[in-house]
């Protein structure tokens, strides 16, 4: 059976997660609805797999999933027709590609990249209610980027790992964060890019959430250094909610959608 | 009564427009029924005014307003207390402050600015759903340009008005166009970026949903020029969806902000 990746995006708002559960809305289900609307092994049940599980609420602009067909699509037709019946959702298939059967959307990923939004700024969001962390006090960029600059490298993240992870190891290598700063209406901006091989449950939200304490001035930024040394996660910061998330890229070693 | 002027953003989508309507709601009757709360000259019937009455689902960045209020409120607490009553419709008061009785925000308005959103991509939108128009092909920003070109200045707008344009007279002064090119994924994003004292009605619309038909190729760039100088409102393109254009400046003589 032919195998195909797919790059999907999705507003993660109306989600229970990635992952497909009874009773509760999917991205993994829309997809697979969609996909057994043309292919019988879909709808016979028939599974995707996906580079990154996010969270409920988390968003994503280059997820990639891959899975099983029955039959040998043109990949362009293949994208086109499950945008069609994915409507009304929020997901969108940027791009299928036809991949050998050894590819594998998550174990085959060599680098995942993920996009932190957080709004600083009294007045509420409007368009981007659902798409931003919002705090009402400015941050202090330089600040965050020395504290962040302790989290690069090869280290045992266990203080920024969820007590739910199910990753073999805490020991991760976060080859970049880097933080932009972003002047908005009546407040600032900032976006955090971070870029490793892969990544433990709830890390990107953990070290977000601590980076805030340290713009705000709550924590020194040789604190969140300690706090990884401590290897202990009740030394972490307050774990920000998902909706400022976006999983962003994915590498292979070699791009299946040729670009 | 002391006058206050407020600068305002708004995610367009659930509203009917700016304009109070019985039945129908709208951003004025969202404020206003904010400021009913704190004032009482509102509580019995005040009524704001703004810069730019903008049709329903179209967004503003920082639309402009002004009203009488009962009490002299410390600008920054009276914007607080109407963020707190606004929720959660979509508005949020950026700022306010105290302007003399002569201040109007229409009347007094030098300059104004549109941004309208153009989607350019088959897979649909899902994040900014709502919030571009969307068209499933490519388009060129090269040729848009020298058609927009043709619009800049003084001109008679008959072809680019509304038939229920209200203004009293058709000439206007386009101060610039400038379209702005982004990559976005699988895709591409143009950002039109319009300057003038004041506009008519549906104006931008016309005008992009025109630009639109050029960068698609069925238009040549010169037959816009044509098209204004026919002063014939049939000879204008497709008018384009409204949930594109955001209202993102307004300038007086002096900044009421003082930004």
């Amino acid at each position: 059976m032919p195998r195909f990746a797919l790059k999907i995006e999705y507003d993660g708002r109306p989600f229970a997660g990635w992952q497909a559960q009874a009773d509760h809305p999917s991205v993994q289900g829309a997809v697979e609805s969609a996909l057994a609307r043309l292919d019988r092994g879909f709808a016979a049940g028939a599974r995707i797999a996906a580079a990154g599980r996010t969270d409920a609420g988390v968003h994503a602009t280059a997820q990639v999933a891959h899975g099983d067909l029955a039959r040998d699509w043109d990949p362009f037709r293949l994208a086109e027709a499950l945008n069609f019946h994915l409507k009304p959702a929020p997901v969108a298939v940027l791009a299928a590609a036809r991949v050998d059967a050894q590819f594998h959307a998550r174990f085959s990923a060599t680098e995942r990249r993920y996009l932190f939004r957080l709004l600083a700024r009294r007045a509420p969001a409007t368009h981007d209610r659902g798409l931003v962390w919002q705090v009402p006090h400015p941050l202090d960029a330089g600040a965050m980027r020395r504290a962040a600059a302790h989290l690069v490298g090869r280290h045992d993240f266990t203080t920024f790992r969820s007590a739910m992870c199910q990753s073999a190891s805490p020991v991760k290598t976060l080859d970049a964060i880097r933080i932009e700063e972003i002047a908005v209406p009546q407040g600032q901006e900032f976006r955090f890019h971070l870029r490793a091989r892969s990544f433990l449950h709830n890390q990107v939200r953990s070290i977000v959430g601590t980076l805030e304490r340290v713009g705000a001035g709550s924590w020194a930024p040789e604190r969140v250094a300690s706090a990884l040394a401590a290897r202990d996660r009740a030394q972490c910061g307050p774990v920000c909610p998902p909706h400022g998330l976006y999983l962003c890229g994915v590498d292979y070693p070699r791009d299946p959608f040729g670009g």
